[in-house]
């Protein structure tokens, strides 16, 4: 699998905390204007102006949110920026600002580090954020990172996940199931690995999927579609639980119910001949698998035009009473209950 | 020591992410205006209309700054929010807001985690602050706490580490050393217990030093006295790694020197009867102890009058220009090159 070609090992003790820092912060750039005062200070400081402020943050634990023997360091860097932005624009809002914190055993030389930070720049950089501030401490076992973003938006955007109103259309981008699938095939080559060191994997027929997997994104670029587009959301949720834990949330706060159709879901072909492959059900990978970081919005029917040619989305639902309650609607025609499955890491 | 009497224990996979989540956070109040949404969507939402923003992160981890064997989860939860208000105020920011996150192995049962977040509470409703988000999840070993707080301070207000002016007083709140040594009675305390479980420790003496160790407090009060008594500190940072190495961080960004008389430090009588009894110098502990979460600033020479008479605050030397470095001028009048030992842990 992906190796460590990294030769060079300095110890983290050789710098100390604030050498640490210092080095690995040292290539971060300041951009927005909001940003006051970045590192460097006991807090950062920030101006918004008259705008609303986000603030969302998240944790990434080895062994429980991934596995450094195929999830390289710099994409782990990245993913960890890409998952809490995806909150941000999933309350409607651009992102501008994030701390960074990690906890971080002695097993990883200072090389490590770099990689994590250089995937934390390049996300940095694609979505033009300012790291603002953070902690660097030692672990007894394994690496943990603690990203905060913060974003801002006009008090008439944002979005809530309580907005949803019967006969709204359910509406997500992108597609689905393509982080889970990416990290089954992971998992596959990783105990091949095991048993045949030597062997060299052909992943060619999964490069989507693993890349959904290993260096997700976050749809920013939806954000500015939908205000292009005229189109403010009447509810929003980034997925990465879930569709099905997603649609729940959705309908629990906005106290409505929905009927999803199931030959709308959006799959990309990977996902599908995976599946087959697998012999696992391509629904049941979409409603359950998670990872996918698009966005979950319901619009209102009138919108529906606006919206309706759009390559990026698909409308795969639509609400109903909370009486009537959540629903897959299968390919059959059946009526089936939506229930959360989703993340069970206190099981493992 | 300290045990854990409670003898329920419910398994944190009986309730999952969402049900630990809606479990612990369902005591929080809103009690700011700027808080427009809490716990509950992918973001807070915040309006602090003109204001500017402060934002800070800390990470707790297990075994490196907490040991549970004498640090009471409820106690923990506290210290977690107060190390970072203490940096909020070292801005002279009001704070208002934490995010709180935490990965918990499975040995620990919903009971535990009830009395960290206890004690989370207790600081959130002392010091006005709103818990408005997190994340909840499990990990390999041991425990770790992230928080972030977010504050709000006037554009006019805010100070920086950088204002000192040569001819600026240095000042410190408080006094400092307490809580270093009473993480040395907790560990002695520790190793007797190890030896005999019987053994009923004596600590009357040391309720002090060892309640500054367990339970610190935040300096809000020193930010609301600065501003009753109209000064404006001209650089301010807060002590969590030891006088020495903040004075070194409050200089290197100032560009100045300094002179600090080890005659002023001030020094509770617990902590000078400790350092006698374990044959340590009070002023080495002063210097390099840490975790005091004390104030120290520097004002200029006219606000000295101000601040003068008061018990609250200790004037501890005097900011010099860069050439002539930062010293100690000890009780016998001897200069003595300042310089950082603090934080150690990537030595551990």
């Amino acid at each position: 699998m992906i190796e460590d070609k990294n030769q060079q090992r300095t110890q983290l003790s050789d710098l100390g905390e604030f050498g640490l820092i210092d080095h690995l912060t040292k290539n971060f750039k300041i951009n927005h204007k909001s940003t006051v005062k970045g590192i460097g200070d006991d807090a950062a400081v920030l101006d918004f102006k008259n705008k609303k402020i986000v603030v969302t943050t998240d944790l990434l634990v080895e062994g429980v949110h991934f596995d450094l023997s195929y999830m390289p360091l710099k994409h782990l860097g990245y993913k960890a920026v890409i998952v809490n932005l995806s909150d941000v624009y999933a309350m409607n809002a651009s992102a501008s600002q994030i701390t960074v914190s990690i906890a971080v055993s002695n097993r990883f030389p200072l090389e490590a580090l770099e990689d994590l930070y250089a995937g934390i720049e390049t996300a940095a950089k694609i979505y033009n954020i300012d790291v603002v501030g953070g902690d660097t401490t030692s672990s007894n076992k394994g690496l943990l990172i603690s990203v905060t973003a913060i974003g801002e938006v006009d008090s008439d955007k944002v979005v809530y996940r309580n907005g949803a109103k019967p006969n709204d259309l359910l509406v997500v981008s992108g597609d689905l199931g393509a982080a889970y699938m990416g990290l089954q095939i992971l998992e596959r080559e990783k105990e091949v690995y095991k048993v045949n060191p030597n062997n060299q994997p052909d992943l060619e027929s999964y490069t989507y999927i693993i890349e959904r997997q290993l260096k997700p994104e976050a749809r920013k670029d939806i954000v500015k579609l939908l205000e292009d587009l005229k189109v403010k959301p009447t509810s929003m949720i980034d997925i990465s639980d879930g569709l099905s834990s997603e649609i729940i949330h959705l309908c629990k706060q906005s106290e409505v119910g929905c009927d999803l159709y199931e030959d709308k879901i959006p799959l990309d072909p990977q996902v599908i001949s995976t599946c087959e492959e697998f012999n696992i059900d391509s629904t049941t990978v979409a409603l359950n698998g998670g990872e996918d970081y698009e966005l979950l919005f319901t619009i209102s029917q009138e919108d529906y035009l606006k919206i309706k040619a759009n390559p990026s989305l698909s409308v795969i639902g639509h609400i109903k009473e909370q009486k009537e309650g959540l629903h897959l609607v299968t390919r059959t025609d059946t009526k089936i209950p939506i229930k959360a499955q989703g993340w069970k890491n206190f099981n493992d």
